[in-house]
């Protein structure tokens, strides 16, 4: 198969050596260095045709720049510093190289603006779908990585931008909040903290329950993309701001402060509320997942 | 999916953390500790239904085994130690949740028996077809890692045990040689080294390549596995031996040694041959790819 190695061939020319990756492309696996007291941060996701995106519509460098951004929004959630990653590609039979080079550069454009150079990576061809898996190593680069676990009654509950809508466009172009995380982490402990990637509902059950507390969110302060109103389907706006996934902002705990926005309370009781002029009912937890 | 639901927390519930791994399940990322001096090894995997194994036909243990070892062998091939695993599942809708287990029970299996935990993952399911990535990291752990590139004239090649045949069941059920390499490299330097996933042929290719070096083999010293005679087809055992992938072997390049099979010599002129007889004639390329 002369197209694929010239494909793979291709793709090692992308990857590059430095201080911090002293070997990259051309043996079994890369070889990274570390600072010595840094904490390694590891996760894999992946991004599956017709599930995360359309092979047949989506531009393959946004295909690519999504999988590459989803794992960075991961470090983020954590406050670490993304530090490389790895890429397997499951290729349909016959798929265009050029195609590949495009989802590659989207790739590698996303993580190189946030200093993540791809060391490796694995490609092969099938019978099947499209499918793209990243794993990504970050350090914690002198911040304790922040955890899910952390959130205390009392704390205020925050996000770092309007939500909702996302299947309009941001799921494949958002900005992961790799900066912003650890500015916040700079400016105030911050005691719990998730990247909203299944819908807010869903992940704010995920630090509650890691946390073993509940929590109440004001309506009226929960901050909807103008994504959310523009679909004008059967749920409201506020619906799809609680729910929809794939925004990639950031929800967490902390003490008071003004850096964010302040969408509730964590609470004692085990439970999920959501309080809507006088009256609280339950929150379900349901996140949207992209059905295309 | 209450189900998807399910094997996730199921899948959980293996994961724990240890003095190494500080976080492993619960969080968006798992958090992990080197030493410090230890270099971090990297690298990605994957296998894919009707490409690496069938799943209509193969246990899903040795499924999982079969994507987990792999990783290991690359390991093997560097001669560092494996640390931990993360792993991405692309599960087909409605696949049973018990096959899944299983799965991952062989993936587990396989790491641990290498000390290698499962520290996170990604579980997807969608209308294609069952593909797993494993991504690896390695330690150091005292040995710089072996490379590829090192090989040098009059160096000996040599692997660690016999060729061939692997389709026969060894390409589930090979063992990776960590803790061989291990030891190879404590008894005397090796300056090249790989594993044989590709069939020897093209994987002692990407060793002469990455070394600038050539090679000659001597046919008679070749040891052939007995799964390559009972094959019995239209190509030759020794053929099979030559380019049959996914033994798993090592394959490395040294001075004089008495702990591995001599194959052949590493020549000067970038150019593979193999002796048969007193005739040497060139040894093509070309690796096996298994195609159920």
């Amino acid at each position: 198969m002369p197209r694929e190695f010239d494909l793979i061939h291709w793709i090692r020319t992308q990857q590059t050596t430095s201080e911090s990756v002293p070997l990259a492309a051309g043996d079994d696996l890369a070889v990274l260095k570390f600072a010595a007291n840094d904490l390694v941060i590891v996760g894999i996701d992946q991004v599956l045709d017709g599930v995360h995106f359309l092979s047949t519509e989506h531009p393959p460098e946004l295909i690519g720049r999504k999988a590459m951004n989803r794992n960075l929004s991961d470090c983020a959630a954590m406050a670490c510093l993304p530090a490389a990653a790895v890429v397997s590609f499951a290729l349909p039979r016959g798929i265009d190289p050029d195609f590949v080079k495009r989802l590659y550069t989207g790739l590698k454009e996303a993580g190189d603006a946030f200093g993540c150079p791809i060391v490796g990576g694995d490609t092969g061809s099938w019978d099947g779908k499209l499918a793209l898996s990243v794993a990504i190593l970050g350090r914690s680069a002198g911040i304790e990585p922040v955890r899910r676990s952390g959130a205390r009654p009392g704390d205020g509950i925050y996000v770092t931008g309007p939500l909702g809508g996302s299947i309009l466009g941001r799921h494949l172009t958002f900005t992961p909040r790799v900066r912003e995380a650890r500015e916040l982490v700079a400016r105030g402990p911050i005691s719990a903290m998730i990247d909203l990637s299944d819908g807010l509902s869903r992940d704010l059950g995920h630090i509650c329950r890691e946390s073993g507390v509940g929590a109440i969110l004001e309506a009226a302060s929960i901050p909807i993309h103008d994504d959310a109103r523009r679909l004008n389907d059967e749920r409201s706006a506020l619906e799809h701001a609680l729910s929809d996934g794939e925004d990639h902002e950031l929800c967490f705990t902390s003490g008071p402060r003004e850096d964010a926005i302040r969408i509730g309370t964590v609470t004692a009781e085990r439970q999920l509320l959501i309080r809507d002029g006088n009256a609280a009912r339950p929150l379900v937890a349901t996140g949207f997942e992209h059905r295309f």
